[in-house]
């Protein structure tokens, strides 16, 4: 195999599209150091591994010699919501995005090589442009081809409105890729539209198209919906490495499969070997123990990976924990539940009033830490580890 | 009556639409003079009696003691056509708007008092907006309602593409009303989308809305289709006094009144009693010719009307045009007709070896005018009265 071939097949890994493989051939075979664009949503970022499936990508581009061009989208969000709307929108200071740009940077680093990385503002060339300039980039792009857009087509069929300087956010997002001479731009499958509209306007603007590479987006913890903070199914990469290890632990068999190809950096042969062990038999918990530690050593330094897994075990009583737990799920009320009901509803108590008693003995743990407060309520969304006692286990989601 | 009940009726004269009366009658009863906004086009005017239809609207406000803002609509034109599809609309240069406005001041100036009139350019506030403002200023305003416009609507469903920068530009055009602060904006019947827009934003910018008027579209001189100049169914205003008289004559009698609403500033108390002496008998050539004259006095001084009816008898000979002259349409080949051909259809002579006799005999007429050249080809769309000896006359479309 050719040193591109060894790359494509570094980079097609968890991949979803590429747009168009031929001409990453081409860019790849001209042996340069390639740009590659991500562009990010400047407000106050706190990352989760969702997020880190493109930031692995684009460290896979830095190990294989290329310069990471990490865009700031601050210029729009320096607007704010020009319709009014919006009050839970308002436009972000200077300072602001300076602050979470270092927030970023700060984050990004646990991942990225800084010597490889840029970080770049759109405000940079975007507030050096004038209506007049602003005007001819609108004409290169048509009304009927932006209402194609997914949600811009959905919208305008239900009779939602659209304001008509959203029509104008992707070309400014395409327009960067122009200012920013882009050979490459990631980002996930929910960006492809923008990501083609910058293909399209590099040429109007007589550059060679960037490559478009589409990445998935996570499923979150219960595995079906994606990972996202207001769902609360998340892993943030800024979270105390015990919650990260037992977050970790509580996914699904089959979505650890998912999380290694996206979010570890052991090679696909060594991961199928794993698959084939399991499918031999070998207890599946003791791979998710790998990437685990995997991802705490990332986000924590080497060696909390294995403080993080003991930790967890000791925590479980080694040997109480079975091998399987049940999973369950209980229905929130106004966006949540009492631990009273939801112990009960889980099987786990067979009264309320049990729940209460076994939680002043301080015999009730969710993911292995002991609760006192009876009051508590569990979020919608929410998904743990209960246990009762020494040997009642239940994994329980609140729907 | 009151002054604002004899404004109201000077200013209602003629005109499509008035949105919204009520508050045109607020603003008249203020007793303050008035900010009157129309828009035209920084491309090289070459005004015709169509355009005069506004213009006269413009001058009856002067004289109500209101102020003219006459705006010149540069900035867009000095960005061209940003899609590059048409080569026929290069950008304007500053030079040549200030030409433009000079020509434009020098044609406007035969209808408004120029002591009452403001000229404005667009670029004065629109080069000074940065593209953050005209993001702000597109979302002032949706999708959905800008499809709402009769030829969007129909570019849209019939697949006609439709750049985003042409949202922008009615958008523009409203904004000028913000920035003017006009409190009435005069149109044609095909700018009220646009006109409305201005309305919606000075409401947005916390302005009071303009009042939209709008003034039919004239018809040419074949009284069907509007008048303009790539039709050649048009009266320039520049046209020397006998041919623009000799048009007048030309157009049918029931032509004729909408022309005296539209054109004349005689009262309509005046022209009602002309109609209802026609209806008794009278000979409407007569009437005709007091159009011809005012009209003519007014882009060539006052006794120059008188003059052209003098010439425009003599031409004709005294006492041997018809009073009816019949009217005939015959079919261009590739955008003309050869005068041989058209005399022969119009059934002025029986063959064209006869048409090109009697050219060379100096027997053959258009509008008076003794034509030479056997070779002439008359244009399509074109409307004159052709002559063939002394008695042989018809008032010929080529079609």
């Amino acid at each position: 195999m050719s040193d591109v071939d060894d790359a494509l097949e570094i980079i097609k890994r968890g991949a979803d599209e590429i747009l168009v493989e031929e001409e990453l051939v081409a860019k790849l075979k001209s042996g340069k150091p390639l740009r590659i664009k991500a562009g990010f949503d400047p407000t106050a970022p706190d990352l989760h591994l969702g997020h880190t499936v493109l930031i692995n990508k684009l460290r896979q581009f830095q190990d294989l010699g290329h310069e990471i061009l990490f865009l700031i989208g601050d210029f729009t969000a320096m607007i704010g919501d020009p319709t009014g709307k919006s009050a839970t929108r308002p436009p972000l200071t200077r300072d602001q995005v300076i602050e979470n740009a270092q927030s970023y940077e700060h984050q990004i680093y646990k991942i990225l090589d800084p010597e490889k990385t840029l970080v770049m503002f759109n405000s940079s060339w975007m507030n050096a442009m004038d209506s007049a300039e602003l005007i001819q980039l609108a004409g290169k792009h048509t009304v009927a081809r932006m209402l194609e857009r997914d949600d811009f087509s959905k919208r305008y069929n239900s009779g939602q409105s659209i304001s008509i300087h959203e029509f104008l956010y992707p070309l400014i997002q395409g327009y960067d890729s122009v200012a920013m001479k882009a050979d490459i731009e990631l980002g996930g499958t929910d960006q492809k539209f923008n990501l083609l509209v910058g293909r399209q306007l590099q040429e109007q603007y007589g550059q060679k198209p960037q490559v478009v590479l589409t990445m998935p987006i996570l499923e979150g913890l219960d595995g079906v919906q994606k990972m996202s903070k207001s769902l609360g199914n998340y892993i943030g990469i800024d979270e105390p490495a015990n919650e990260m290890f037992g977050k970790v632990m509580s996914i699904s068999d089959d979505l650890m499969w998912r999380y290694f190809e996206l979010l570890s950096f052991r090679p696909m042969t060594e991961i199928e070997g794993y698959r084939e062990a399991v499918e031999k038999g070998k207890n599946p918990r003791d791979i998710k123990f790998l990437l685990g530690e995997e991802l705490v050593d990332r986000f924590h330094g080497a060696g909390a990976g294995q403080l993080a897994k003991e930790e967890f075990i000791s925590r479980f009583q080694k040997g109480a924990m079975p091998d399987e737990i049940k999973e369950k799920s209980v229905a929130a009320v106004d966006g949540g539940i009492a631990i009273g009901n939801l112990l009960k509803e889980a099987g786990l108590v067979t009264s309320t009033s049990e729940a209460m008693r076994m939680i002043k003995q301080g015999a009730v743990k969710i993911d292995g830490e002991r609760i006192s407060d009876p009051k508590t309520v569990m979020p919608t969304n929410s998904l743990h580890i209960y246990q009762v006692g020494k040997r009642r286990f239940a994994k329980v989601t609140v729907a």
